[in-house]
């Protein structure tokens, strides 16, 4: 274990910079709003750093990253992550990811509550469908899921774990009222889920807006 | 007193420089047009630091904040804090606040204008409630009050005391085609609140859009 | 003559570099699309420096400056200035006018058109009317009038003379489809008139949309 | 061809730094979501540079740029550049164009889809129509064409080409679902009919929503 966790913090040292920039990034587009949102990339099979809680994404460096094993135990820390912590953790655990994004925006929000009675948001004809990996063409349709929202984190994962790497679905999923959790096989992956995500849900919402016109 | 004011100097030298950051921040986010807007925080139990009235907010420093009592006297100043400095004294004399910001943003203006006849806003289910002090779920409503706006200060003093310090009150207030007053313990809980009222309030304008479809 | 222009170079030496950052910013903003509007300021009792033609307005320097007297010929110079220069000469003819800022925004487009018909918007209500020189209610309503685009400046210059000036308009007017004219005494007054201005066309645009609800 | 190739680079040294910096730009601005959106200008008149397929537009540098011929062959490069390469050849083909800018904003995605079915848009009476090249009236309309989305090249190739260079007709055209493609003799006039299109379709999009009030 020694051995690893001394690769985890250089996984760290070298990435921790550039990932601190992409939560910077986010916050100043305004779509972690008053502290809230939190993000995660994984440092080797075992351990993920993650943002500690509570801090201004916008100003964040790579002081307010912690690390953490697969169960959520802090390593060689004794500051604490956010509850949600676990549904960062449930996505590593089950796929393939190498970071994982979970923001509150406005269109997040707003989509998360307009749609949720249709369980989800069918994503269809757009190009931009093309930006989630191993999407070649615009015409088909991609299911983002929205699950219902809880301050008890198994009730989430649980709504949310039938959904988690099946086929048609988009890597991502909102939360009612609250956010999008979105993820990639690294960093840029998951950067380009985020953006497409967020550009189809602006979509959606103004088409719906002009769908009385 | 001149103890008391040598103390108030040093906190104001501490301070004043990330102040002025957080209200030039708030200045280039648009939410101060037209030199628009006044902010203040606490130096100690007798003393706040407040900006003097007129200045552009995108450009503010140190040089434009100044020192008055809990009476609204200024200290060691020939300068003049808005008329509105009355409004920020009440919170401060009432509440444990140590920094309060008065904006003219967009949202705050069509809100105030378009829940006004229902005396408030009822901010309910959003995950981001948990931004305000001592909230700890989603699910509950909070009430942000909506005062009529007037040129004589007293009447709006009166009409928003009764809110001031209630449970289930968020720490904010709107007055009708004017503004927002919305205060925290220190800057970064100000600051915090204030993000979450935005949010909150860009999400209900953009959802009465939404109801007629 | 000859101490007129060294004079008015000087003016323009000391100024134009604050005159060409806020023009800049008004760039930035998005308020100058594809290399539309103009800006002038008055250097003396007959000078006026005025933006060059087609130059893209978010980058604009005090290169791109150049001087015209009031009847609109080029001083020193060999360049030649915006069509438009005679509605910039008719204010400061007309008017104690120091600034003069001409742009093409979405929602002056949006409101020049939407509210052509009645000749011009009033303004009611607003805490923000206090941003006009020499209000100090919110309680009264203003006038910003709406003149048909031409081609013809004299068309135009007819159509809006009678306004200028006048009791309860704004220091400002609309072109349908086309921008705004807004000004002041002094550079500040003139941008301070155009935050408000933009402001309140984006509330009176807004509550157009929740009009229906 | 050596001495060809000598002075395309020649060219790509010259004006690549200017090319980036519009480009980081236009995806700084949102233009570009998920990597999406490539961009090109005539080095010769038998070479093009293009931007390398998949790179994140707010950070592309010179780097990110690749020479090819009129037919799409990359010269001296093993990278390969997008499959819409052939859209951007079209028009330097049958035009005398010198630079093309293919984006995906939200506005381009809207009214792609929304006025799709009458095969282009009319825009019409906007003082802004001077920004295209030739245009000295706001008194006058113009056709933007919109064609139908295919993964299949030739498909849009054939579509458009009847449109290409004719009268009345703004260099530019949308693709349904997909985004703009916009051009000019050499960058400033392609980034200025970019802006004046991106500035229009949101009046339009605008006004379509107030058209039931």
């Amino acid at each position: 274990l020694n051995n690893a966790a001394l690769l985890a913090n250089s996984r760290l040292h070298r990435d921790g910079h550039a990932f601190a920039q992409l939560v910077r990034e986010l916050g100043a587009k305004g779509y972690t709003p008053a502290t809230s949102s939190n993000f995660s990339f994984r440092l080797d099979r075992d351990c993920i750093a993650i943002t500690v809680s509570g801090r201004d994404k916008s100003a964040l460096t790579e002081q307010d990253l912690m690390v953490i094993d697969l169960d959520g135990r802090a390593i060689n820390s004794a500051r604490r992550s956010s509850a949600e912590t676990a549904l960062h953790l449930q996505i590593y655990r089950q796929l393939n990811a190498g970071c994982v994004l979970h923001t509150h925006s406005l269109k997040q929000t707003l989509a998360s509550r307009l749609f949720a009675r249709q369980g989800g948001l069918r994503l269809q004809g757009y190009e931009l469908l093309k930006a989630f990996p191993g999407v070649s063409t615009h015409d088909l349709d991609l299911l983002l899921p929205i699950v219902p929202n809880s301050q008890h984190m198994p009730d989430i994962e649980q709504a949310i774990a039938p959904y988690l790497g099946r086929e048609g679905v988009v890597p991502a999923y909102l939360i009612e009222n609250h956010g999008l959790y979105v993820w990639g096989r690294d960093m840029a992956e998951a950067k380009r889920a985020f953006e497409a995500i967020e550009f189809l849900l602006d979509c959606e919402l103004e088409l719906l807006k002009f769908q009385s016109h």
